[in-house]
């Protein structure tokens, strides 16, 4: 039986790993890959490949402490989680790891369990979207605003953090085109919000029905429901639809909020002994490396705090 | 008035003035200097500069762009700190800034506040402590004990955290010799945690009278209360009382634990709306520079956020 199990390998993943290693913990990390969503990274044209967050650079020196340590962790799919009197089992299927055949289910323990598995961004599922991703057509504006000082921006979003984030980037781009969509939620001044905002337009009725472009995306077509066609052309596209937090495997075993967040304490630690969550799945929210590089390294200490007190 | 005042420049406050500054809000961060206890570096016999963590270049990065912006940062003393109806008043005294005389009393008014004051170790004040403080003699071996292995080191704590500390230092280092004050707090089975481990010597009973040695510090005299002395030579040795976190200014106007710590939540806010809390003044413990720096993030996000639905 291992200490720790810690599912995902984004930056908290990659951080709770490498805190717990640091420690001495016998700790196997299951992920489908290393990296999470700093793997997709979006590239705009006329803009420098170091023009990145300095906190990238822990997230890569996490990773390669993890990678090299194959010991430690096991690329597969997790099938189910389940938790009794102080022990945690997954099962996991189409993994390579140390032990066992590649593709076959097996069952991995430990005294304790670190969820990581983040938040999956939506999509739209229109023509040129998977065409397009990472070519200037991205999920999430808040970490590219520094890069879009004086350009021309297209958000389509269904909640007020879209709102927020426009208003935010209003403060840098040029323009800022934000398509909200109908079903979403939004505070209830959010028209006047946006309104006071001379460089803001607000579009709403309407759907993305494709991206296009030629090397990066160039425009997103619009249509009503009478069918009539908007092309909005911009520099840079964000699908910014509600993230889906990856909590499937662990939502009968803790607490979630009603956005389906893991909810957790300052210290990361879950509704249920034992089982701690870091990063995008819980409610801490802001999508943040650095933040989801604290929050991992706290899981881990919480967790070895856990472990000491209870061998 | 400002947006935000953040008082305190350890790695939570930089970050948080960091991050603060790329949100564009009018942020005057005040601090008696930058850096906080990141700039007590330890240094032992026979080891090299670079064996530090990585953690350390981001608070550099971070220190660099606060430093660089003088008109976010005032070098002062907070004397006292009064919060009405949306609004924080900072009395601070001594300090230069952009406004004022050098060591004129002043109030600097913001709508919301980060509190990060840090923790200021405890000292035992016994002849030989100052003077080889950061020539192997510090306040925390935590964050050391990856160069400590393999090596001889001296403890003294008066907590169950220096017990936890002493326990995994005996995984890397030759021995721990530990020595525990009687009016500590420690869990029931301490003695019994520490006999497990047989590079573990357990000292009670005893005090340290001074420090001694050359270029580095070299042996703890310890004396009994009848005063019989014993020397204890070793390459390293921790002082590590029960940190004092520094909440004493704002203490009427939010929650504390028992131990004087701000309590926060998952977001680094305090009791009071407009009141934010990152790093080691807080109950989220651990005293890691990873770990502050994203509390700090989370507290400046936090802060953001108020800001943008109070406008």
């Amino acid at each position: 039986m291992h200490d720790l199990l810690i599912l995902g390998a984004g930056p908290a993943g990659l951080a709770a790993a490498s805190y717990a290693l640091r420690k001495h913990l016998d700790v196997q990390l299951v992920a489908r890959d290393l990296g999470g969503k700093t793997n997709l990274r979006v590239e705009f044209p006329d803009t420098q490949a170091h023009q990145v967050l300095r906190a990238h650079e822990l997230v890569h020196g996490f990773r390669n402490t993890v990678e090299y340590l194959s010991h430690a962790h096991t690329i597969a799919s997790a099938k189910s989680v389940t938790a009794h009197a102080g022990q945690v089992d997954l099962e996991i299927t189409g993994g390579t790891g140390v032990t066992g055949e590649a593709g076959a289910s097996r069952t991995l323990s430990a005294r304790c369990l670190i969820v990581a598995t983040g938040a999956r961004p939506r999509p739209l599922r229109v023509p040129g979207e998977t065409e397009f991703f990472g070519k200037a057509l991205g999920y999430s504006s808040i970490s590219y605003s520094h890069i879009l000082a004086g350009r021309r921006v297209f958000l389509v979003g269904d909640s007020q953090r879209t709102v927020d984030d426009a208003r935010e980037l209003a403060w840098q781009a040029q323009e800022v085109v934000l398509l909200l969509h109908h079903a979403g939620r939004y505070e209830s001044l959010y028209r006047e919000q946006l309104a006071e905002l001379d460089n803001v337009t607000l579009i709403e009725g309407m759907q993305v029905s494709e991206f296009r472009g030629g090397d990066y995306c160039e425009a997103a077509v619009l249509t009503d429901p009478e069918g009539s066609e908007e092309v909005i052309e911009a520099d840079a596209f964000f699908v910014q639809l509600q993230p889906e937090p990856q909590s499937a495997l662990v939502s009968e075993m803790v607490e979630t909020d009603p956005e389906g967040r893991i909810v957790v304490d300052m210290r990361n630690r879950t509704t249920r002994p034992g089982v701690f969550a870091a990063g995008d799945v819980t409610n801490v929210g802001f999508e943040q490396i650095l933040i989801a590089l604290g929050e991992g390294s706290k899981a881990a200490l919480s967790a070895y705090q856990y472990l000491m007190h209870r061998r």
